[in-house]
């Protein structure tokens, strides 16, 4: 396993870790020049924060200040009560790709979507398995895309908590099963995002990190889960603070040959009341000593 | 499937869903006769409730009554840092079983216990591998005792989200695989109480129900899960009200041979506010026309 308490040249800094500061929006730019001031060398910024900046300001700003991105968020949303939303769903996801090879990302993320609607409050169906076969459909659908475009996508299996409102693909093994029937050949053009908060409960977390080998594991990302944990979305926690075994984890992904960023990805109400350099100083802190 | 729409003889009410009324506390004894006024048959008690209202006092209420247990709530939590809890948690277990036994109960229902202390907000270890080691031996101890007193015990896999502090056994796969460690022969003595907030979202229940078969399928509980969901325990909903497919996975459950109770157990603030009579209606109407 590396060795992270030297340096954090393999941290990368998932822009909604910063995304508020001090209870306010910070504008990307601006996240990526906090970024530069502490040496971080990799990022992976959301979709509508790149949008807000104008993609190629952020273009020659991730250049300019020499950034890498270990992945962009986020492809997905993949469900739909009717054609005309899954043609939408279709080609926002073709934008995504394209904007991830504008931007050079690793990896295109892929939150899948859930029960259409159900993030608005009120779900269009029910039925969870059909949602599932949409999703499989729409992410067979955008992997010949973006092999055309040579960006690869990585499945991110979501916690449980959010098989309604955010995507049906939960488990690790289900996200694989994904990848098998899509790209049997393991080909490396689709794969899957460890985040830690999702899948750090699941018993077979070990065994399908084996399953997935080196091709399938394209993006790691860790926080930590708080006890108690007080809201569903914005109470995750920062590494050390919960009781996710990170470095257990880590030592597992490396074994299959994973050599990429350790991404923070930190939804938070408390650390956004913080401000950006207080937030970036702790991550690098945390991810030389409990990563 | 049975036909629910023409009466509630099949509904059960996990006292907890009447726990409290209109923001107050309701003694158990209170709450069997609310249940004897909506011509209820089945109850599933919390030990706290018993405790409070006495043991000997709860089993005559429930004599006349007539009322049956499709449960009792519960054992378990088998994890500690130190051989002293583990012996305390083990005769507590078995204070449970001679409960059970006392008021007759269909099965001991087990939540398991997560990281020890985590539910007080400090777990005392991290290793959630070893927890799942206390819980498989908890239960193999526990399972001999409860076989003398012939009580089927019943292993509750809960929702992913309440891995660190309530259950570290998530998913009916990973209970199944303790009942076949521990009962190869599959006697009975001991299953899965099915609880459609903790699983509904398995890619992989309806395979497990059927793995599961009749002789480990001990218990069926339903409730619903809301969008959004604003509070990890206590923003359960009413059948009806979320998302889940509950007559879906119920005649899965049955198509195994499963004939006991739907048990309604709702941990709602919401529904605490109400009244006792307009939860138990709401609940037969909901049993009806739902479930």
């Amino acid at each position: 396993m590396r060795d992270f308490s030297n340096d954090h040249s393999w941290m990368s800094i998932n822009t909604a870790t910063v995304r508020k500061a001090q209870g306010k929006e910070v504008p990307l730019l601006d996240i990526l020049d906090a970024c530069a001031r502490h040496q971080i060398r990799a990022i992976s910024p959301w979709r509508d924060q790149v949008a807000a900046a104008g993609l190629q300001a952020v273009s020659r700003a991730v250049r300019s200040h020499g950034l890498a991105l270990s992945g962009y968020c986020r492809g997905g949303m993949f469900t739909a009560v009717d054609d005309e939303g899954l043609a939408r769903a279709r080609d926002d996801n073709r934008r995504a790709v394209d904007e991830a090879c504008e931007l050079n990302a690793a990896c295109l993320v892929l939150v899948v979507g859930g029960l259409p609607g159900a993030l608005e409050g009120k779900a269009g169906y029910h039925d969870l398995a059909h949602a599932r076969g949409q999703v499989t459909e729409g992410i067979g659908q955008l992997l010949e895309y973006a092999r055309e475009r040579k960006m690869p996508i990585a499945i991110e299996p979501l916690h449980p908590m959010y098989a309604a409102d955010r995507a049906c693909i939960n488990t690790l093994e289900q996200a694989l099963d994904v990848c098998d029937l899509l790209d049997p050949a393991g080909t490396g053009d689709i794969g899957v995002a460890v985040d830690l908060y999702h899948v750090w409960w699941d018993p077979k977390l070990q065994a399908q990190i084996e399953r997935a080998g080196k091709r399938r594991l394209l993006a790691f990302h860790v926080c930590d889960w708080l006890t108690p944990t007080t809201d569903l979305l914005n109470d995750r926690g920062m590494m050390g603070d919960g009781v996710i075994e990170i470095p257990k984890v880590r030592a597992w992904v490396e074994s299959q040959g994973f050599s990429g960023y350790s991404e923070v990805e930190i939804f938070s109400s408390r650390w956004w009341s913080r401000d950006t350099d207080d937030i970036l100083r702790t991550c690098v802190e945390r991810h030389r000593t409990v990563v």
